[in-house]
């Protein structure tokens, strides 16, 4: 049942007398010799990754090498991945990996393995010298062909995976890095962005505008490490759903409030997550998100955004955004918007519960504290889309322009 | 457990001689006075859809006016929506909707419903003529300001626009011409296509060339209907999984192959199948998809793609792709291609017989009866990255190549 707030009002939008910032001038008119040397940036620090890489990839095999030549028992240390091994701190912004860690030696028990944590670091060091890359499926087919190293099943080899993962992250390379992709989509982008994308093979920079792009959008590719940006956007507005990303794109939004747009289809994939923040680093922006006012959206898509996970803790140092800051819908905005509702249900009660008691990023935030209290205390829901009922582009024409006015007051 | 064939064959990939085809010029560089007639085109033939559908609106609510001004009980036919009035026949290749109708009269009990169907035209025409959108959320929301006529929950607008829809499909208009668009994403495209996008506002052709989007590519609006096309490709790759199609995009294959790859994720999208359906009837393009061998890719993804889902018979003139071809990963690719299996568990099992005992589609088409036979007798499955195998491109060196020399083998 859709449960419609009451109010004494009259049924009339709250309306603001703001409007828009103009938009400035287009972006990516860098000039040639400005914009060459901006390519030799983008491939040098590519290139510098790559080495990084490799080196550390060669030192961690030489010294499991040497120990065997040494007739010792070599072994490899990975971090623990669990939320046992997770700390937060509000200085960093996100959930960090402890010290704990789990040793695996060479032995008769072990040999398969070891050797196949070996054989799969021998496969990224050859994607990152020919300039591929495998999704975690392709490495596992791959195996087939390793003969006694092969893997039975998927989960086995994912495993490997994550482990040397989360070993490689204590050096500050990320799984994308060492040339092991999602598989799945990444999310769109619209808005006052050009991306720098460097060929594959020529190392060529494709300069890719995301103004010119119709009602359509920049998909995200898989893996975003190669990629630099130029833009002089103001902000980046993450949005939750298709539809409203959609009316803020065809109705170029990006234009007069001068941002990027970044649809988030729920929970943002690797791709979309590490989009955001490498571009919100890069560019200094300001990460506004904008989802549903229910505990999903804010304790699932939000909390995730800004600071990760509790069982992949060894990504949030690459992965989440800590700088993202909440625009709404608030509990609050309920109220003030008189938005149209539906009842939590018993896995929003108990979701929203459960962040105020076990979640260490909303034990840290009062404000948060609060505003979830207000919300089980309405016991209500609203969704982002509910503003259509003053108007389809209320949303563009009202409620963005006169939140934007106030992004200090926005939800940590 | 992957039950991995043994085969007495060494562990060598099977090879072809056959390279892909050279790339022909670069795509969408017409002359100046063809672009301006093209953009003439685009922008007529978009105008003369949207006339139509003011017309039939308004045809629809005179009607309806008349009635009740004559002292009549006005009334609306709308054609029944379900399987038992279905039909699929080979010629115009997709499941389509039968002469049932059900009659909704105005009467004291049908009022408030009567009225809904009528708002809800009028959202569709005022849409039309404001050149603007709803998702189905959007006007579930915009209802709550219909006083009497609002809706209280969602599922009833959605019925009401499923309706309307049905009834405004009798007379070929979809419902993205209503100006109700979904509120998912569109899937990615990458490859030799340019789209031609008329700007809301100015009518202005955006032009994009989705040869130029490096590693990532374009993303398909939620509705297409108001794209137009350029391309000199010779086919559509249609393709199941992100990790498949990040391959085939980030290796070029579309400039080797000469193609435009369009990656479904899944089941694809009302927005992917009718974009498919739309530049393969524009610019005559057959179109091959390659997904999973396993009852999911071939009796969901692929059926669903080229006729269309039972209950929704009403949107497959629009939506569904009949010139679409299987090109694999076939139960036969499995045995040739020496592929690493799963074994098909029930729910495999119980989709394959259902499609061979109840499916309109499989009971028509004696050599996906044999298929799918030899894959229940197979008792496995194989995903398409199992071709990894072999080596990460080899699906690009020796598979696709190989495949697309035999475009007449294809499964219908």
């Amino acid at each position: 049942m859709a449960a419609r707030k009451k109010t004494s009002k009259a049924a009339k939008p709250p309306r603001s007398e703001a409007k828009p910032s103009e938009g400035g001038p287009p972006p990516g008119k860098a000039k040639p010799g400005e914009a060459r040397q901006t390519d030799a940036l983008v491939k040098r620090r590519n290139q510098k990754f790559d080495t990084l890489t490799v080196d550390l990839i060669r030192k961690t095999a030489s010294t499991v090498h040497g120990e065997i030549r040494g007739r010792k028992k070599p072994d490899l240390a990975f971090p623990v991945r669990s939320l046992r091994n997770v700390s937060y701190s509000q200085k960093t912004g996100y959930f960090e990996m402890g010290r704990q860690k789990k040793i695996r030696t060479l032995t008769v028990n072990t040999v398969k393995s070891f050797a196949q944590t070996l054989r799969m670091m021998g496969l990224s060091k050859q994607l990152v010298e020919t300039n591929d890359f495998a999704t975690k499926r392709d490495a596992y087919y791959q195996s087939k062909n390793w003969e006694e190293a092969r893997f039975d099943e998927q989960p086995e080899s994912d495993s490997v995976m994550d482990d040397i993962e989360a070993l490689f992250s204590v050096q500050g390379i990320s799984r994308e890095q060492l040339r092991f992709i999602p598989d799945e989509h990444g999310g769109a982008v619209a808005g006052r962005l050009v991306v720098l994308d460097p060929d594959r093979e020529t190392g060529e920079i494709e300069r890719i505008d995301c103004t010119r792009f119709g009602s359509g959008a920049y998909s995200i590719p898989s893996s975003v490490e190669q990629l630099s940006f130029e833009t002089d956007a103001k902000f980046i507005l993450a949005i939750e759903t298709g539809g409203v990303f959609q009316r803020l794109q065809s109705h170029k939004f990006w234009q007069t409030a001068n941002c990027i747009l970044i649809s988030l289809a729920g929970v943002p994939t690797r791709a979309t997550r590490r989009f955001i923040r490498k571009l919100s680093d890069e560019c200094k922006l300001p990460v506004y998100a904008f989802v549903d006012c229910d505990p999903y959206g804010i304790s699932n898509i939000y909390r995730t955004l800004k600071v990760g996970s509790g069982n992949a803790a060894h990504l949030s140092q690459f992965f989440c955004v800590p700088q993202a800051r909440y625009l709404g819908v608030t509990p609050q905005d309920i109220l003030d918007y008189q938005l149209p509702t539906h009842p939590l249900v018993d896995v929003d009660i108990k979701r929203a519960r459960d962040a105020l008691k076990n979640d260490p990023f909303f034990k840290a935030h009062k404000p948060w504290q609060k505003a979830m209290d207000q919300l089980l205390k309405m016991g209500v829901r609203a969704e982002q889309q509910a503003l259509a009922k003053w108007g389809l582009n209320y949303v563009i024409e009202e409620y963005l322009p006169r939140k934007l006015e106030q992004t200090a007051g926005f939800l940590p």
